[in-house]
């Protein structure tokens, strides 16, 4: 045993083959600016799909593929009904998206379980390298997690955000329906745990020269439509001081959320994406603005407050300016804890491969927000240099994908020793 | 002669069949909330036009239309070769309008023909009262004043702001044509002036408690579209200090603008109408945002400077949010002032009449603007109750109207004697 602990400590994955097999993968869908298209059920999906069949079925892995349309590589466990310890992230991307941003997280679970398969290791969990259907939300988001968990509603089929008919059309090319969705769903006794390897998408780790960033939460998100309504009127006859302007309100909120937030809030981020002018004309004072709101935070009670506090300063700055105000909400994400025991893997994973290693939060949604109250799960995060992400121009040193591989590789042979 | 002065200067017009005259119009194309919708050629203007037509014949005047589709009543003036004085304002409103906006200067135009033809005055104009095309802007604006006047380009023809294809509709239902309209100009020696009662569409008028207003000046009215240039992030992943978010330079200019025009530019307005995000969604940080300005001064070097000010303040703010900015110049006018004659004939005639008056701007465009460099021209207005206009509630006390009308009166006797 003590043999095995030292060799498997030692174990590191094949920089090279994976490295091949990334660039096969990243030619799948490749755009002329250097990323890759692959909406969810696009031609370019479809096609990084059936690459991920064909990879896995030459590693003499299981192919495995459920309802929803996950696409797994199964190494079966060395002991009898194991649990299932997933390892993953998707093959779909934004439109006109980067090479690395879901990609790295399944190219790293497959070149995991390869790794583990060919040293022999001693392993208690079913291993399972998984690609989750349209993580990005071209259909509906997180639509594979959210099947497997059982997490997903009829509603978010019935009204996804990406149109009821392309959700249709889609699952059709796949060879999938909306009947087979819900047969994905898993008990949860079975799972051991979901771990992901994923780039930031931020600038932290760059900025601050740290190899490897441990996600303590994802971040709760919560969005409303926030109207600020005065009156049309000529803007030509009437002086500045009779008019009540809505766009006044709008931006002076604009301002000052940011403001709230960086001040007080620090941990936290606010965006205001979109403004809708009415009636829209050069020469009608504004009547109506509606701003398309949205905030993150890490943190359930910093989460409450944040929101008391913007929509008070909303209401405080359309007063300000003699303005009425609506706020119609649109959704909220509770944020979510990473599970202790994976992040402690991760972290004495860094520490013995000697990585330098920080705790964060994810900014972004992923995955691994579906496997709450489900089963341990954790997030680990390299570099993105100049925080780059969603974009042709997403780029992560090879250096730093195969230390996040490897953090991976270890994280998983300490769990399942 | 001198009986026959103090003859005119006893006239007045007569409300009862003014007050008659200006129901029967406003009840065609009435709408339920009390307003009336004529766009330009529309079935509501159609019909208005054709009141004209019989009310104009049924007064013993001489029905005109010209290639420009705009409506005269003429009373052929008491000396040979007599040039012109027209009288006018226009029958279309803006969509879902009220009852007041152009109409009530048609309506006095008439009225004052009338009174002078009934009491058989010497005059040595011929006199016109006119309904203009399309002042509001349903196709181009300002359309039969400009062509009447040789201001119209064959580009507003070509590209005008209501679409080509309604322009050449509504000719058509009009019985015009894209030829027909040319004929319309004049040569200006044979015009001797043009006068215009009007709304004043503001509350100076309602607040100071003032019985007319002597229009000294037309707005210039300058536009431009204003880009504020940033990038598009991960609005959740990236810090917030590590934005380059386009909205902060839109805010913050809409909110400066206000405060520079209101402290330094008192007889200014600035009017930030619209804004365009890109991309425009709840959770990405903008790239850029267009934004639609427009802003109005009654003097020359005043305009240059609040033009001067305003792009010289986009530029600051842009900067200090690290954005980049381009401004496209959409359009001007230059202000326009109106004749020394014509405001000194309405000030000696409103003394006359024993009503206050006061000497103030048009911060709206009005036919007038067409005439400037033909002819002399001039503008009084009566009161807005609420200052209200282009709305069903719009509204001025018939006691106003009738004040109105009788400067009008009195200033064409003046000048016409």
């Amino acid at each position: 045993l003590r043999k095995e602990n030292i060799m498997t400590d030692e174990l590191r994955v094949n920089s090279d083959r994976m490295f091949a097999a990334f660039n096969e993968l990243a030619s799948i869908g490749a755009t002329e600016a250097g990323g890759v298209h692959r909406p969810t059920f696009s031609e370019g999906h479809l096609a990084a799909r059936q690459w991920f069949q064909e990879e896995a079925q030459q590693s003499g892995l299981e192919f495995r593929m459920d309802g929803a349309g996950n696409h797994s590589a199964v190494l079966v466990g060395t002991t009898d009904n194991a649990l299932t310890l997933l390892l993953g992230s998707h093959l779909d991307s934004v439109p006109d998206g980067g090479r690395f941003d879901g990609a790295l997280g399944v190219i790293a679970a497959l070149e995991v379980l390869k790794t583990i398969q060919e040293n022999g290791v001693h392993h208690k969990f079913r291993l399972e390298a998984i690609d989750f259907t349209d993580e990005e939300g071209t259909l509906v988001g997180l639509l594979g997690s959210a099947a497997l968990t059982g997490h997903l509603h009829l509603e978010l089929l019935q009204n996804p955000r990406g149109g009821r008919e392309n959700l249709i059309e889609g699952m059709m090319r796949a060879g999938l329906s909306e009947e087979s969705i819900w047969s994905a769903r898993r008990p949860k006794e079975s799972l051991a745990g979901y771990l992901e390897l994923h780039i930031e998408q931020g600038k932290r780790l760059e900025r601050s020269g740290i190899q490897i960033g441990v996600v303590y939460a994802n971040v709760g998100i919560s969005s409303y439509r926030l109207s600020f309504i005065g009156r049309a009127d000529h803007a030509g006859s009437t002086l500045m001081q009779d008019r009540l302007d809505a766009s006044l309100g709008a931006s002076s909120f604009t301002l000052a959320a940011r403001e709230v937030v960086m001040k007080e809030f620090p941990n936290c981020v606010v965006n205001v994406g979109n403004m809708q002018f009415t009636p829209g004309a050069f020469n009608i004072v504004p009547a109506r603005v509606d701003v398309s709101l949205e905030f993150r935070s890490a943190e359930d009670s910093e989460f409450d407050r944040l929101d008391t506090a913007l929509l008070a300063l909303a209401y405080t700055e359309a007063k300000r300016f003699d303005l009425d105000f609506k706020a119609d909400f649109r959704g909220r994400h509770k944020p979510t804890p990473m599970s202790d025991s994976v992040q402690r893997a991760f972290v004495e994973s860094c520490d013995a491969l000697g990585l330098t290693h920080t705790s964060l939060v994810s900014g972004a949604g992923h995955d691994g927000q579906s496997f709450a109250g489900i089963c341990p799960m954790g997030m680990i995060f390299v570099p993105s240099v100049n925080g780059t992400s969603h974009s042709p121009y997403e780029f992560t040193k090879w250096e730093d994908c195969v230390n996040g591989a490897n953090v991976l590789l270890q994280a998983v042979l300490r769990l399942a020793k």
